[in-house]
This record gives structure tokens, sequence and C-alpha cells, in this order.
């Protein structure tokens, strides 16, 4: 039976953060033992000594799946968000600036705890972004956040691997998973980060294996992470046998989609200057989803999520400062 | 006898605000009822509404005089700001942001009271911004946040006409004014805003006529509004008359240095694209003081200031994003 209309085309659950922001040179990276390209888990005295360190910064609204259901509303698309903030002034911020894209949140904020999460985002010349990520409110997603009702009136529910770090969120993925496969929708994952994958690699093959997600987004380097090779073709071999779609980025090289019908190479939109990778992976997610939630073929969606990605890399933040809607109009991939 | 040489080129004493800046349509400004291009005061409640109609924003230290004193460091000058802030969120923001730019603030933020002020900076499609400001913490800003020794070590103490909004400021710019200079110190003033003009005319005029302040900055709808006209040469020769030295700041057609031996008209430098004029006249006083403080001729002085506000405006926010220093190198306008 197919399941109803949905209410929404995608809803996303993910940490809620709000990303500080900073121009640094790699010499910081250096002396602050940061890995570069990655992001760091870190604690309250770390964030502080971090902050303290870094130059004068700029606070947008962050979160990777957050910034993905943001696009896919900037796109057109009906979009609602779960996640965990703090009824601080972070918070509101956070809450203002998702409802203001147009993104269904009602997630009601922890009224005392840790502070709203921050991520602290140092961006090099080379536009690279290094991430130190304090979770604080964000830890405290928790199943009884996720409602049964929203949840089986979306059409894909969208999941950040970062969710496996907060104590509960885990379970309040799985209880969204769950509802979601039962209401007849599908169930999408990003990887997240590299480090990540090599945090929770065995329970991520098995959200893959046993069905309990139909889609996956990874880069490279978190494909390799997942199966531990180096080998780029041995690790799509992988995909292919462990779960039914998989798209994997690949920066300038644009992407590979990894399908029950084969798999198709689709090219990056050519770019300027990247000025900031903020949000890359995160807006070519929400490009392709745009692309599914209209039942277009492969190559479509993974140029929707190019030109998404190269509309994010052009600025600083990971948010999109122009309406991907009609970016998608003028590079003849309306709907 | 010669003032002993200074700690600090210019010390600037302001409004401590974070900025909340979004893009708007002319639409917004006209349903919110804002006069385009201007600064309004609002009240807490108005704050509120504001924020709620707003689209996604991004939240950035400002405040006039403090700007100019953030591009006086990137400028390589020794400069130290005096505002006052609330020990929230926002105001940590505000201090981390203008310590790591390199300026010395050493003001106590309040304790309790009203939270951190905020401008609501509107910029509409034509780079032009609309500023709605909630004063807060800084309305508190009092005389004996005012540190003699560290006045009469400035070179230069720098005024934002905004000072006459809040109740005690002006108190403390006016014992500021005196410390300086009975230290043999210099006085210069902007006149900030052509409504906070017709608010504080006399007042400013006074200033200026009682040689209360050495210099002023004034863009020429702040000129037009302080003489009550709209012959441009009738008010410049007001100006003549009634200071030391004015600089009239005239947009794309650069400024007018009005001085003792005369007056020179200095062009401003190309811009590709306004995309935020957020700061124009903020940054033009920091690279015209910065020249001053190296003892250059008026035109030099005309022409750093041109070429720091250029800098600000072709991207969002009103703190330089890149090293001036470096800008004015490049353009053979270094030390």
């Amino acid at each position: 039976m197919a399941a109803p209309s949905a209410r929404y085309d995608v809803l996303g659950i993910g940490n809620a953060i709000v990303d500080v922001l900073a121009r640094a040179e790699e010499d910081f990276l250096l002396a602050q033992g940061m890995r570069k390209g990655t992001m760091a888990l870190i604690d309250a005295a770390r964030a502080e000594a971090i902050y303290d360190a870094m130059g004068p910064a700029v606070e947008m609204s962050g979160g990777s799946a957050a910034n993905t259901i943001v696009g896919l509303a900037s796109l057109g698309r009906r979009s609602a968000f779960v996640g965990k903030v703090k009824a601080d002034g972070l918070g509101r911020a956070f809450a203002h600036d998702i409802r203001a894209a147009g993104v269904s949140f009602t997630t009601a904020p922890a009224a005392d705890g840790p502070s709203t999460g921050r991520c602290y985002v140092l961006v090099t010349p080379d536009g690279e972004r290094t991430m130190n990520t304090y979770l604080g409110a964000a830890q405290d997603l928790h199943p009884n956040d996720i409602d049964a009702e929203t949840i089986a009136a979306s059409a894909v529910i969208y999941l950040e691997g970062y969710l496996w770090d907060p104590k509960h969120a885990k379970d309040a993925f799985l209880k969204a998973a769950k509802i979601a496969h039962d209401a007849g929708r599908k169930v999408a994952l990003t990887l997240s980060d590299a480090f990540c994958v090599d945090r929770w690699r065995d329970e991520f093959l098995q959200l893959m294996r046993s069905q309990t997600v139909d889609l996956i987004f990874a880069n490279e380097a978190e494909l390799h992470a997942l199966y531990q090779t180096s080998d780029f073709d041995a690790a799509v071999a992988g995909l292919r046998a462990d779960i039914a779609v998989a798209v994997v980025t690949r920066s300038e090289k644009g992407c590979l989609v990894v399908g029950p019908e084969g798999t198709e190479a689709v090219p990056a939109f050519p770019v300027e200057r990247v000025v900031d990778t903020t949000g890359a992976g995160d807006l070519f997610a929400a490009g392709f989803l745009a692309g599914l939630a209209r039942g277009a073929d492969d190559r479509t969606c993974g140029r929707l999520g190019a030109l998404a990605a190269a509309e994010v890399i052009q600025h600083l933040g990971a948010r999109p400062e122009t309406s991907l809607k009609d970016l998608a109009r003028e590079n003849g991939l309306a709907d």
C-alpha cells in the first residue's frame, strides 16, 4: 500500500548548533592541535580556551542536518527539523533563523542544563573548515522529542551520523526510523565525518545492513573510513552490497550515485573561488533530497546537490545566502 | 608644552552594540515603517517584533565608534575602546571580538539591568542598510567608566554622536573631552546620523563652537541636518566658521577635508559591487584617523579613509574582513 501524501518532503533530525566562525591561519590549527578538515568534539573548558584564542568571530546558525533542511526550504520543499537547544540567547537565534527560513521547528527547548551547542569553525585561507563542537543542549535530544504523527507525515526522514555521539539521540533516531518505515516512508543518513565513522563504524554498517536506513550520503574520506580501505572501488562495492542507494560526494570531482540500476557519475558545478567549505556536504544533501522529493532521476538529483553545494562554498557560513530555487531555475534545474 | 608620547593613537567611546544582520526587500522596510538608510532607536518590545519578522540573521559585533577602533587596529594603530555591555552571551561576544582584533577594551560589563545592546540591520538588495538600535546595557555607560589616566594617554579621543542618546553617556563624553584637552590631546566627533543630528543639533553646534571637539566627521545628510539647509556650500561655510577641521564624506564622490589651510576634495576608491554599506562611515573615520596618527597630509588621510570604507562595503558586516594594513600597502598608502 502506498503511503498517504506527506505533509513534509523531508524531516531532519540533528544536533542543533550555532556556528562561531573565524578566519585562521594554518599555524593556529597546529598550535591548537586541530586536525584540519575534521570535526572534533570538545568539552566546555576546551570551548572556552578555543574561543579565547581565536580571532574575531561571526555567529550563524548551523548544525549539519539543520543546514540541509534549510537548504531544502530554500529549494522550495516543505521541511521540518527536530533538534535540542536551550532556552538561551543562542537557542533563540537558532530557532529564529530556522523558522525564518521557512522550516517547521517545534522541539521544546531545554529549560536548564548545558547551554545551546556551539561549533567553533576555523576557516583557513584555502577555504577549508576545521570544526570543534561543544554539543551542549544538543546532548539532551531524547526519544520523547520525536512526535510519531509528524514523522509518519514526512516522506523522508534525514538523520546525521553525528547523532550517534549524544547519549539519547541514538534512541530518538531509532524510534524515528521505525515510525517512518512503519508508515511506508524512507530513511536517509549522512555519515557526517570520517572520525565519526571511526567512532561508530559497526553501528553504521548495522544500520545499513538491517535496512534501518535506505539511503546514505558519504564523502570519500567517510567511505574509506567505513570500509577501512583506501581502495575506492572496493569501498563502492561494499556500499552496493550493504544498502539500496548511496551517494558518494567527491568535492570538485562531483558525485557517484550507487543505486539498484547501476552507478552514475555526476559532475560538480565549477566554482570561481572557494571561500569556506562549511556546509558543502550538508547543502549537497539538500539538493539531492530536493530532487528525490520531486521524483527526479539520479543525475538531476546529483546536479541539484552540486549546485547547492557550489553556492554555499562561495561565501562564509553553512546556509545559503541566495534563493536556491531561483538558482536552480537559472541553471535549468527547475521543477 | 607638547603632550607626552601617547600609549594609544586613538581611544574611542561609543555604544557597545552587536549587529543582527539580515537581508530584506524594500517592501519589508515599508511594512515595518522603517526609513531606509537611517538609524532608529527602538525599545525592547519593538526589538522583539522586528526580530520575529525579519529573515535568518547573522550576529556580528558592531557599534559605530567600536567599528572605527577595530579599523584602526587593522591599520596597525594602537587603539582602545570604552563602551558598556552586559555580562551576557552577546556581551561576551562583543568583548571577545574587539579584543581579538587587537583593541584594548577594559570597561566593566554591567552585572544586571538591560541586556547587551543590539542593532537590527536590514540590508536591501541595493546594499543600503537600515538600522534599528536597542541600546540595552549601552545606556548605562557612566562617567565612572572613564579612566582619566587612559584618556590622558591617548593622542586622539574619538566620540560618536549616538552617545547623546543614552542618559549618562553624554557626561562620560564631556568628562573624557575635558581630560583629553587638559592633557594636550585632540577630540574628534562623528555626527553619526541625520536624525541623531536632528535630536541634538544645538548641543552638537555648541560642542564645536566651544572647541570641546577639534575635528568632526559628517556625511552630506548629517551636514545638511546640522545647518538645516539643502545648500551644500552654505553648510560647508558653516563648518569653516564653527570648527578647526571637518571631514565631509560624500559616498562615491569621495570626501571634502575642510581645514585651516583650505578645502581639499579627495576621490573615493572604485568599488566593484556594493554588498552592504554598514560601517562605511565608521571605516572611513578609521582610515582618516590612522593617517592623522602618522602625521599624513589631508589627501593621504582622505585616501586611507576611502580605502577602508571601500573594503567594508564589499561584504556583509561593519568590520574589516582583511588586513587593512596590507590593503594600504598594496595601494601605495603604507606608513
